[in-house]
């Protein structure tokens, strides 16, 4: 069956605009007079990217958040949505989804600008859409593609949270309430993204998994990446569930869901990516380098380490 | 359980910019610089919006069409399009509904901008989603909500056609190929559209059906609409196939899908409407004219008619 990437790949044919950037980036990056507009468009599914039991609230949250999350990754400040809606669950999920999403909207400082609202087949899981537009603050709107060999390769924050949240919300594991918590709505790193933007080669986000979108981000831009296992950034919180072994660097770094931005500076740069990250009150890590060649390598302290099978999340049909 | 409209109204409160237009119209106006971005987004559903036998590029270019049809009622120019795709069916599926994309793009004039493709649980409908983007080229944008009483109510082509094709596709009733074909692959009016944007109080794409969509711009003006059965144009297909009376003529009014242009201009702009008209070689056509008061109310040239139940199409989960 068709997989994502080929479909994808059937479509880029379409792309004929240089704001699709070929269908390669988190966003498309539309130039309108002098400014740029960055548009995103992510669907989530019931059973596929929620559980039928997630509280609406949050499931509206997640979708505007994901959103946000490409447009950050573009160092675009979000100026509006268009949802995608189906009705068929009760009055009172729609009215908690209404206030998820509002709680999102000013969150975020978005407002709902339109969209569509349709009615499903009985029994047939909710699909749900959101279009996000933002606006570039930057006349270099960063991409996947422009890392160069010698780059550095940073994330925010921390990762492997939101896949331990996860496991917590399915009742796999017993654990912190901020863990589950970050997984339900999680922070995309709107502002971090903007003060990023200027000083990237190439910046995108880390929905998928830390390992494979690295991937992406060294494929996109012609290079090879190398990450350390053992400066993947994790929470206390994750340490304290999970432990910090390589084993667990590895579920971390595969987990997907993370939110958090994966970019590529020059060494040069790295001064004031740590000014920024002090001034945000965040950390942002180091995690490996970008290099001659392609394809992803893992290394940890004690030398290189194997690929898991899984480098993340692809949906394949 | 909650209606699209319940559901709307309870949206209202996250709609606070003005492109929002309070969720009142056709498509978002957002103001970008010196000019402004026409924004709408519309989903698909399998079994609601298309049949699970309809050809795969045929819902691709009505899921394009309705969009332009969007746009085209704000008199914008299209510029490109966002895809929410789920992939599930074949490969075949996949490749076909492609193609009949690549059709739509170059028809009208969009680019492929982004999006995002998702999977499906098995046997779960389809669910489709696209935003599109254009440009307005006047200043002023029309809404739903400019008519004033005195104005003429017009549409442009026919009205029905759709309707019946839909009855052909789903085996009902046997009739000509130009109907199916009008059902299957729709040509809204971008064109049209953009001309007449200058000349008109109000405007709105005719998709739920003539009646509901009369009495909704009627209502947003804060008039009263008042439609002659008479007047609403037929296709000589529609007539020989369905016939010309009463009943006829309602069910073309109440039908849906049509995709044509609903709009409220002075009396003194009509020679001008009909220049456009002649010069895109179309037919606009007096249906009906708006008046102090609210609702609205049906002749013929034997009186008043009475409003059917069904004005038209409404989403009610």
């Amino acid at each position: 069956m068709t997989s994502e990437s080929d479909f994808i790949a059937s479509l880029r044919a379409l792309a004929t605009e240089p704001a699709a950037r070929c269908l390669l980036d988190d966003a498309a990056v539309l130039s309108v007079g002098e400014g740029k507009l960055v548009l995103t468009h992510d669907m989530m599914i019931e059973g596929v990217h929620f559980l039928k039991d997630d509280p609406p609230g949050d499931i509206a949250w997640k979708l505007v958040a994901v959103n946000i999350s490409d447009l950050a990754a573009k160092g675009a400040r979000p100026i509006g949505i268009l949802l995608g809606y189906s009705l068929g669950h009760s009055d009172e999920w729609d009215a908690a989804f209404t206030a998820g999403l509002r709680d999102a909207a000013e969150h975020f400082h978005v407002a709902l600008l339109g969209g569509d609202t349709v009615s499903m087949p009985p029994d047939a899981p909710m699909a749900l859409g959101l279009t996000a537009i933002g606006e570039a603050l930057t006349p270099r709107v960063p991409s996947r593609a422009g890392a160069r060999a010698g780059d550095i390769l940073w994330v925010t924050g921390t990762i492997g949270d939101k896949g331990a949240g996860l496991r917590i919300a399915r009742g796999e594991i017993a654990g912190s309430a901020r863990l589950l918590g970050s997984y339900r709505r999680p922070e995309p790193r709107a502002e971090a993204g903007q003060a990023l933007a200027p000083y990237v080669n190439a910046m995108m986000d880390v929905s998928d998994g830390l390992l494979i979108d690295a991937s992406r981000l060294a494929n996109a831009s012609g290079v090879a990446a190398e990450i350390d296992l053992d400066c993947v950034p994790l929470s206390r919180d994750y340490v304290a569930l999970c432990g910090d072994g390589q084993a667990e660097r590895l579920a971390a770094a595969t987990a997907g869901d993370d939110y958090e931005l994966l970019f590529a500076a020059a060494p040069r740069q790295s001064d004031t990516v740590f000014t920024i990250a002090r001034s945000m009150g965040m950390a942002f890590t180091p995690v490996g380098r970008l290099q001659k060649g392609e394809g992803i390598t893992l290394i940890d302290s004690n030398g290189p380490v194997p690929l898991p099978g899984r480098l993340g999340y692809e949906h394949v049909s």
